[in-house]
């Protein structure tokens, strides 16, 4: 697993923060539960000091699965899940401190449960000095 | 720039395709009009026969920069603006062939008429053999 740590040089000049999350071994109801999605998403949000523009958007698919997307101030929080699979792919994106994103995720990996999950952090948007 | 190509093995067993998309030098009303940016977006999943599920959702910040979100039915689309410093960054995340997600990504590129660009693809979600 890929730390999120504290902001060395290379984080303090991107824009952006990207932790990509994949989770597997989740339990089918929970993945299918919009209303527990959801509160996972905006308790991620709230734990990490990140602030919600509005509620989450839901979208069902048939038969089962979720997209749920909580846009914040600081970006964006998104999953999809495949109930079936007890897959969810995660993404968390955030111009605030890399270290932010990090308790997100951690607290998702917590609340969905996981066997195992992988987590890749990219960091986005390098400005060119505009002085 | 990392190309996305015709199906290799890696792409073929992971679920989702995720391009990561950021442009530099993009006009600044461009980035600043919802209207524009949706279309863009709407476009984008058009010419990659990606379908979407809703109209894109769009959130305005103070001053400038949006945040649009595009559910698809193979996942989603999501772009984040900085019109003061020319920036975007886009996410096209999909279950469909590869090839798709790369004709999203080419469309947008020339739609937002970039100076420059980094473009990364990540595969994600490696399902166990369930067999």
């Amino acid at each position: 697993m890929q730390k999120v740590a504290p902001q060395s040089e290379a984080t303090e000049r991107a824009v952006l923060t990207h932790v990509m999350l994949d989770l597997y071994g989740v339990d089918f109801k929970t993945l299918n539960d919009p209303e527990q999605i959801s509160d996972i998403l905006t308790g991620a949000a709230s734990v990490a000091n990140l602030h919600p523009l509005a509620d989450p958007a839901v979208y069902r698919y048939p038969g089962q699965g979720l997209t749920v997307f909580l846009p914040i101030r600081e970006s964006h929080f998104a999953i999809h899940t495949y109930p079936e699979h007890g897959y969810a792919s995660v993404d968390i994106v955030s111009c605030a401190l890399a270290e932010r994103a990090g308790r997100a995720r951690d607290f998702m990996i917590e609340r969905l449960g996981a066997d195992r999950f992988d987590s890749e952090v990219v960091f986005r948007g390098f400005l060119e000095d505009e002085s």
